[in-house]
C-alpha cells in the first residue's frame, strides 16, 4: 500500500514559537480518506535540509506533502527546494500571475519582483489555486513518477486547499476506496496493562481492525479503527470486536466516542431520575465544573459548595465542628458529613465529596500530600481512601476523576 | 555548532488523533538552553520505522530526543527501537522497580510483566527519574558517543524530565555558553493592538532583548526575551525596559512570569487581610477551581456555592426567589444578590459571582448564548454585563478570567 509522508517547513517551529497543528489538520483529513501517512517532520527554513527531507522521504513514501515556505520572503524556500530534490527547473504559471496582479490591483499597492516569482511553479507541476491567500501551491513531479505537493503554512490557505484539491488527487492517485472509521471505548477504575492483560489476544497481530489501548489520568482509552469502504461495512467489523471488549471489560467501560465520566455520571442519573449535589474541598471546584463542562446538566445537577475553609464546612455542610477537630478536615467521616450535607442541603438523591491533601503543602506522614477520601451519600453511603500522584494540579484532577469514576460504578454496579 | 533532532513517537500523531504539543515545547526549552534543533519528526508505533529514524538523524545530529512509546503496552516499542539504533540490549535498573513496586502497592493493583519490563533500559544507559509516571526514561549511548534522549509522551510526566534532567545534560554536553532568559508581563483589561500603540517604538528593531506581544483569552502577555551568559547579564538588558513596559500599561500588569489572574487576586487579599467567597452559576466551579489551583490559596479564600439550580441559588445563597422569578437568573439583580449572598453565609470580605447563558441551549434573543453578568460585593457593590463568544467550554472560560480580572482591577484600584 502506497503512503506519503508530510515535511512542514518553519523555523518558528523549531524555536518552539509555533506549535504546528497543520501536521494534525492534514493526518486526521488523509487518516479519513485511507491514505497512510508514515512519517512526518519539520525543518527549518533551509533550502539544502529541506531538499535532504523530500528527498529522504521520497525513497521510503510514494508522495510528500509540504506546508509552508511558499511566501514571497527570502526566508521562502520550498519551491527552491523541491526543484532541488527533483531535479527541475520553473516555469510562470500565467493564471497565478493573473490572479496576483488582480489581487494587488485591488490592494492599490505594487506587485514586487519577489511576488512576482511566487507565480513561479516547478516545470511540469500540477497547480493548487489558493482562493484565500496570493502564492499558488502545486504538485510538482519526479522523473520515477513520484510526487510532492506543497502547500503555503497559513493554515486558512491550507485546509480549503488540502480538502479540494490535495485529497482528491491522492484519492484518485491511490485508487483510494476505503477510509478509517474509528470507535472509542472509554474505561475508568482499571489500568492499561490489565485492560491489554484482558483483551490483547483480541486484536495481536491485526491489522483492520487496529485496536490501541491509551492510558490518560487515572483512565484509559480502547480505541478500535476499521478501514472499510462504507460505514456499514465498518459497523460489522467494529461492531462484534467492541461487544466482545466490552463484555471482558465489563463494569469498567463507562463511555463511547465523546462520553466523559462526568457525562456517563449525568447519563445515569437522568435515567434514573436522581439528582446530585457536591461537596468539594481538595478538589475546589473540579468537581462542579467537570459536570457544568455537560451541556444539558442542570437537569441532574443542582450544585455543589466548595468548602474549602473549614469553618464553611460546618456553616454551609453542616459538619461537626467536633468531627473536624477529632478527626481532621482530611477523614473518612468529614467525607462522609460533607457528602451527607451537601445532599441534605440541596435536597439532591446523591451526595458526593472530596477531601485531601493537594499540597505543595499541609502534608503529614500520617496524612501526606496526595491522601484523598471519596464519599459517596446515597442509601448505602460509603467511603474510599485514595492515594494520588502528582504535584497540586495532577492531585486535584485525578481526584476530580477519581471522584467521578467511583460515583459512575456506584451508579452503574448498583439497582435503581 | 552540534545540534539535535526530535523524535517524536505514536500511530495517533500521525492518524491526526492527537495534536503533538511535546515538540513545541522541548523546542522551547532547547532554545532558551541555546541549543540548535535542525529538525523534528513524528513516526508510528512500528518498531523498524522508529529504529530507521533515529539512525537517520544520529547520521546529522549529535543527539536525538525522543518522546512516546516508552509505557507498558506492546504498542510501546520506542526502547526496542533504541536498542535495535544503538546496537544495544537492555539490563534491569533497580530503582526504577522499585519505584513501580511501591507505586503499585499503593494504588493496590498488581504489577504485571510488562510493567517490569518498563523498569529495563538500554544497557550503559544514563536513567531519567519519573517522578510523575511509572516508566523511567532514558539517556543511551552509540558506540560513536552520540546519543538517543528518551521521555514518556505524557506531557505531565515529560517535561519535568526535560527540564530538570535532559536539559542539564545538553547543556553540559554541549558546553552551551549563552541562553534565553524571558521575562513575562501579564496584563488585562487592555487590548493586543492598544498594547502595541504604547510600546512599539521601546523595541522596533531590537533584536537583542526581544519583545512580544501575544493574546491570550481575554488577556495579553508582554514577552521580554535576552540572550545573555548569565541570570544578572539578562537582567541589565531586560530590567530598564520591563519597568518603562510596566510605566505605560499601568493598572494593567497584574503579574510577571508564573502570575495567573487568581494568584493576583489572592496576593492583593493577602497584602489586604481579606477574605474572598464566590457564587457561581455559568462558570459551574471553574472560578474556585482558578482560584484553589493556587498553592496557599487558603489563606484568603473561604470557598464558594455553585448554584446551578435555580432553588440552590435561594436556599444557599439567600436570592430571592421573586428576584429570579422578575429579572430571571441571569440579570444584574441576581449576580448582585449571588455576590452577597456568597460574601455574607461564608462570613468573608468581598464576594464574586457569575451569572450568565454558557450555551449551546438557553439563549434568547434578550439574553443570547455569552451574556454574562458578574458582581464584586464589597464595600461598595457593582456588576458588570460582559457578551463573550465561543463555545460552552471558552464562554465558561472567558467568564472566569473575565471575572478575576474585574477583581484584580477593583482591588488594584480602590485603596484598602
Amino acid at each position: 500500500m502506497p503512503s506519503v509522508e508530510l515535511v512542514a517547513v518553519g523555523t518558528e517551529i523549531l524555536l518552539g514559537q509555533l506549535v504546528d497543528t497543520n501536521t494534525a489538520f492534514i493526518a486526521a483529513r488523509l487518516a479519513e480518506a485511507g491514505i497512510d501517512v508514515h512519517a512526518a517532520h519539520v525543518v527549518g527554513d533551509n533550502r539544502r535540509r529541506i531538499a535532504a527531507a523530500i528527498r529522504a522521504a521520497l525513497e521510503r513514501a510514494e508522495g510528500v506533502v509540504t506546508t509552508g515556505g511558499l511566501g514571497p520572503t527570502i526566508d521562502d524556500l520550498t519551491k527552491e527546494a523541491v526543484c532541488d530534490a527533483l531535479d527541475l527547473d520553473v516555469e510562470l504559471y500565467e493564471p497565478a500571475l493573473a490572479h496576483m496582479e488582480a489581487q494587488f490591483a485591488a490592494l492599490g499597492r505594487p506587485m514586487s519582483a519577489n511576488n512576482r516569482k511566487q507565480a513561479e511553479l516547478p516545470r511540469g507541476s500540477k497547480p493548487l489555486d489558493n482562493p484565500n491567500g496570493t502564492a499558488p501551491g502545486f504538485i510538482a513531479f519526479a522523473k520515477n513518477g513520484r510526487f510532492v505537493a506543497s502547500m503555503p503554512g497559513v493554515p486558512r490557505e491550507m485546509k480549503p486547499m488540502l480538502v479540494r484539491q490535495v485529497v482528491p488527487f491522492l484519492r484518485e492517485r491511490f485508487g483510494a476506496r476505503e477510509r478509517i472509521y474509528t470507535r472509542v471505548l472509554h474505561t475508568i477504575g482499571i489500568g492499561e496493562s490489565e485492560i491489554d492483560h484482558r483483551i490483547d489476544d483480541l486484536f495481536r497481530g491485526s491489522e483492520n481492525p487496529k485496536v490501541a489501548v491509551l492510558a490518560h489520568d487515572f483512565r484509559a482509552d480502547v480505541k478500535l479503527m476499521a478501514k472499510a469502504s462504507d460505514e456499514a461495512h465498518a459497523e460489522r467489523m467494529i461492531g462484534p470486536l467492541q461487544e466482545e471488549i466490552e463484555r471482558r471489560l465489563l463494569g469498567y467501560v463507562f463511555g463511547r466516542d465523546e462520553a466523559t465520566p462526568a457525562s456517563a455520571v449525568l447519563a445515569l442519573l437522568r435515567q434514573r431520575g436522581q439528582t446530585l449535589a457536591v461537596a468539594e474541598s481538595c478538589t475546589g471546584g473540579l468537581l462542579s465544573a467537570a459536570l457544568t463542562g455537560v451541556p444539558g446538566a442542570s437537569r441532574s445537577f443542582l450544585g455543589g459548595v466548595v468548602a474549602y475553609d473549614n469553618a464553611v464546612k460546618v456553616s454551609e455542610l453542616d459538619v461537626d465542628a467536633e468531627t473536624i477537630a477529632a478527626a481532621g478536615a482530611v477523614s473518612e467521616e468529614v467525607a462522609r458529613a460533607m457528602a451527607r450535607g451537601a445532599r441534605d442541603r440541596l435536597g439532591a438523591n446523591v451526595g458526593l465529596s472530596t477531601t485531601g491533601v493537594a499540597g505543595p503543602d499541609g502534608g503529614t506522614p500520617q496524612k501526606p500530600v496526595g491522601l484523598v477520601w471519596v464519599a459517596v451519600d446515597d442509601a448505602e453511603p460509603r467511603a474510599w481512601r485514595l492515594e494520588l500522584r502528582g504535584d497540586r494540579e495532577a492531585i486535584q484532577r485525578r481526584a476530580t476523576t477519581a471522584a467521578l469514576g467511583i460515583l459512575w460504578r456506584r451508579l452503574n454496579d448498583s439497582p435503581r
